[in-house]
């Protein structure tokens, strides 16, 4: 037997008793005539105690010969400790040792297995196992553990059915890049990876599955972006004979349920905003509305001067920034600065101070008099004491540059907690988007996603304007989950098609098998998709997906520990009938 | 809105209550002046009703009008049936409809939609959208997601955290094939999909998760024998700090948990067996044992007369199939044709029947007595009326094909029965297996289960005789779940590796990962997993795993609903650096 107890549950109520713990030494503290030990589980940490009146000398010896993280069995007795520690659940005993087994001899580990460890991320990464050692990690892992078992619980209760659909399926090259397969059995043809199960989700709606759910891993093979994974996971959702209502209505409580379970946190009903208003008011469709800074959008009373720069401009947009009057000029050029980075991408900005004695002192005073700047503090809602920032351009670029600025101030504010959560549904996205590259508009959503009622005949004549019965849900700026009620039937679904630049060939070689499904009696239906990892995190109040996934691959598609991708055998490339081409 | 409520739940209670209800037309009784419609959902059927006293005559002939599996919304009034159906939860009531709309057409199904159908396998799969509509596929699926709801509740009560671990990992050759996924972004490189998380459960256990699991795809591109498929789900566990008893305990356990929440069946402790025992009691070490049959070794009683074919066997061997003394002389020369046939491929077979009146009557009375074949009825436990059937040869080979006989006869006898559980723990598997064709030994679970204490020294002398800490789950002659306490230090897997006939560099460059983090502090570790599909199918009282998966693939290892594996574009392929080489 390795244990009796785990290294987390020991305390008063089992003093005298003889147990057998088993894990990791923690830390050696040598007083020479006594031994402390910290040994270390998954469930906490207990103090080993060895000492020169009651521990036989040999074994004294062995404790203090210990090295960290080493693994050892011991035997001994619960005791009463002189000094407790209220900081550890098991902080009022110590187990004093009457026998100990090395179970395991460890290295000296590459970095140091406390909460605050001197490795870097790369070597945290090649000693991931390692890393999982640590407390953050660790409590991260069985944190995401125990939202998924929410999940599913919550989603099991209301009728929702956890389905498993096929990894290897078919490559739609539309879209993202597909991480492919090649088939030993069926030379030169190749499987796909699932980029998200959406067709398969559907044809289970077809097939009468009603309500249907799954975790599941998803693949995209794109460049990536810092905090994006090649391989993610989705907790991917589907209904029948439902309308968008019933669908908000129903994730919205899920996620009530998760802040409520998880973080003990009640919120009421979720606001809605539409894509437009959000764009309007945040400059973004996931806007963080944990706090204001809304847009005060300035054309109308800063384009009747002589200021060419807003004069030009397609959109003049301001923000009010509560008591930042008091920056210094230096302060202010740096965040001019900050807001030209390429990364923002700002040409420059304009700002006003909303002086304490009602007065406004601003960047543009040769051209706008009080009373401007007062239209512009009424607009902005600026009070005193506040800071005006004001960018201008072409809109949509102007709108994210401004959005990024404010999510900048809100963060030097303080106010982007990560203990307070505000839910918002953005609702009535356009359907489509034009890619300014190609000219070319593709699906925003994706192309199973239906228009709105009667803007079917929109998509000849102003494809841009056509919305769709498409919904996201943001949680705290980011977007947690994204879906649509979606076409149910082959008419209009091939129309889609069309306006997505595929031939009918083409439709049918890639998705005749759900237009074929559509024909035999499709119901309506709608879903939507979760991404998992970063709900997680943010769950957790922290931003980064990656220290939520046990084995993250790096910024190259790399995982360093098993150092993956790797070359093959000749003999394997030649069974799969491939060749490498450099 | 589409429905008020489903079409599983009206009754009695609801009568005059005016619902909606919305479904799949699964049958009109056109009596003329009365129309009965079936109308079905995930939950139910419930009847509509039109008439002509009570119907406007348009909605009549609207209703007289619909094809099976059209989808329709109705609008109507619970009324009580005058004939009721106690057989259907909603049999006493009907829905006298007011308002139908029709919400998508339907053409003919190529198969009816039936609890038995007219479809074959092949068309099944290629409209698999239709096949789940059926009930029998549809409660599989649900009864597939009862059974992981209640595996991962009860694993996550006893502290296991599901953790998800990588499906873009690296190729390990030796073992079944693994599929490959070219990288785009390192040129001539190639992640590969699991086959197990084997090494990953392995580190999560270096890196003190203590318990966890997992409900995982795994993925082997192996030639597919029947109802093997290229992807398949594992419950995949491990655990830290344990010896096998307590791996057994905690899994027989969960099985316990399952055969009780979910066939209702009280199961006391699981018999064990070891592996040598298993072979010669039942001639395999997956034994059914709802039943007996056991095998009889007769070498001693078989091998002193003028019978060569016996005198010359390595093994005689013979069960006794109760009351099938009865069987003429066709059936039973039947019955040796059946165990002659490649699939068994016995070359005769010997049979005694123990008549009513005590004595014996063979198929080798010219070379044994009565005394003989009496000592043949004590060894095989054959009692009067019951028929001895014996097969001899080399061990291995004939214990097969006793095993494959038995089962076959069991069959027969009605004692394979899908309600009743017995499932046995086969223990002490051996740690290698000869691979005949090459006179090499490879590892018999995987290279990465742990010897017995003090058996590590044989593997030089006699590899073969080596016993593993290596335990199968076996329910009613299935393996269900496989496991085994692992090798944790780095010595003792160079060593296993070097019998496996890695060379060290190959070992490194493989497994260099899990070397290196054994040498870290790695904790005494052991699992299990269990096969999914094949669970759920037993548990679900079915032999065959392929109702119990959405969308399997055939024996081609094709999705024929979707059409792959399939070519894919050029372009795809010059950005993997691929050329095919036909």
């Amino acid at each position: 037997m390795y244990r009796s107890h785990t290294c987390g549950e020991l305390g008063i109520k089992d003093i005298d008793r003889e147990v057998t713990l088993s894990g990791w030494v923690q830390k050696v503290r040598d007083k020479g005539f006594v031994v402390w030990i910290d040994l270390r589980d998954r469930y906490g940490l207990t103090q080993l105690v060895f000492d020169e009146e009651r521990t036989p000398k040999q074994l004294l010896e062995q404790a203090k010969a210990l090295g960290r993280e080493t693994v050892v069995r011991v035997l001994g007795t619960v005791i009463e400790r002189a000094s407790k520690n209220p900081n550890r659940t098991t902080g009022e005993i110590e187990v004093l040792v009457k026998e100990l087994s090395i179970l395991n001899k460890a290295l000296l580990p590459p970095f140091t297995i406390e909460d605050e460890t001197d490795g870097g991320d790369d070597l945290r990464m090649k000693y991931r196992y390692l890393d999982i050692r640590r407390t953050p990690i660790r409590d991260n892992l069985i944190f995401r553990h125990t939202v998924t078992m929410e999940v599913r619980n919550y989603l099991s209760a209301q009728g929702f059915i956890e389905v498993e659909t096929p990894y290897l399926i078919k490559s739609t090259p539309e879209g993202a890049r597909d991480f492919l397969v090649p088939s030993r059995m069926n030379e030169g043809q190749f499987y796909a990876l699932p980029q998200s199960p959406q067709t398969f989700k559907q044809l289970l709606m077809v097939g009468g599955m009603d309500k249907y759910f799954q975790i599941v891993k998803c693949f995209r093979d794109e460049d990536l972006r810092a905090d994006r994974q090649p391989e993610f996971t989705q907790i991917d959702c589907e209904m029948a004979f439902v309308e968008q209502e019933d669908v908000l209505q129903m994730f919205e409580g899920l996620t009530r349920h998760l802040l409520k379970a998880i973080k003990g946190v009640e919120i009421g009903p979720f606001p809605r905003m539409t894509y437009d208003e959000a764009m309007r008011r945040y400059g973004n469709d996931k806007p963080d509305i944990r706090f204001g800074m809304e847009f005060g959008e300035l054309n109308a009373v800063a384009q009747h001067k002589d200021f060419n720069v807003f004069n030009t401009a397609e959109l003049v947009v301001g923000i009010a920034v509560p008591g930042a009057a008091s920056y210094t000029r230096k302060e202010i050029d740096k965040l001019i600065d900050w807001a030209k980075r390429p990364q923002v991408g700002a040409k420059g900005m304009v700002y006003v101070k909303c002086n304490e004695d009602g007065t406004f002192k601003s960047s543009v005073d040769k051209f706008y008099d009080q009373e401007d700047l007062a239209q512009w503090a009424k607009i902005t809602g600026a009070k005193t004491g506040d800071l005006i920032l004001i960018l201008s351009g072409e809109a949509n670029t102007t709108r994210a540059q401004l959005s990024t600025l404010r999510m900048e101030m809100a963060e030097r504010l303080g106010w982007r907690k990560p203990d307070e959560f505000a839910p918002l549904w953005v609702i009535d996205f356009p359907l489509l988007e034009l890619d300014e590259a190609t000219g070319h508009y593709h699906a925003m959503h994706h192309p199973f996603t239906s228009p709105k009622p009667g803007q079917l005949e929109l998509l000849d004549t102003d494809p841009g304007a056509v919305r769709a019965n498409a919904y996201d849900l943001v949680l705290n700026g980011n977007e947690i989950g994204g879906g649509s009620i979606r076409i149910h039937d082959k008419e209009t679904q091939a129309i889609m098609f069309k306006h997505l630049g595929f031939t009918p060939e083409e439709a049918r070689a890639q998705f005749g098998f759900l237009m074929d499904a559509f024909q035999y009696g499709a119901p309506p239906h709608g879903g939507i998709a979760f991404g998992l990892d970063r709900l997680v995190a943010i769950l957790g109040g922290q931003e980064t997906i990656r220290d939520f996934i046990a084995f993250p691959k790096n910024n190259s598609g790399r995982d360093v520990m098993i150092d993956a991708p790797a070359t093959i055998d000749e003999e394997q490339l030649k069974e799969l009938h491939l060749k490498v081409d450099a």
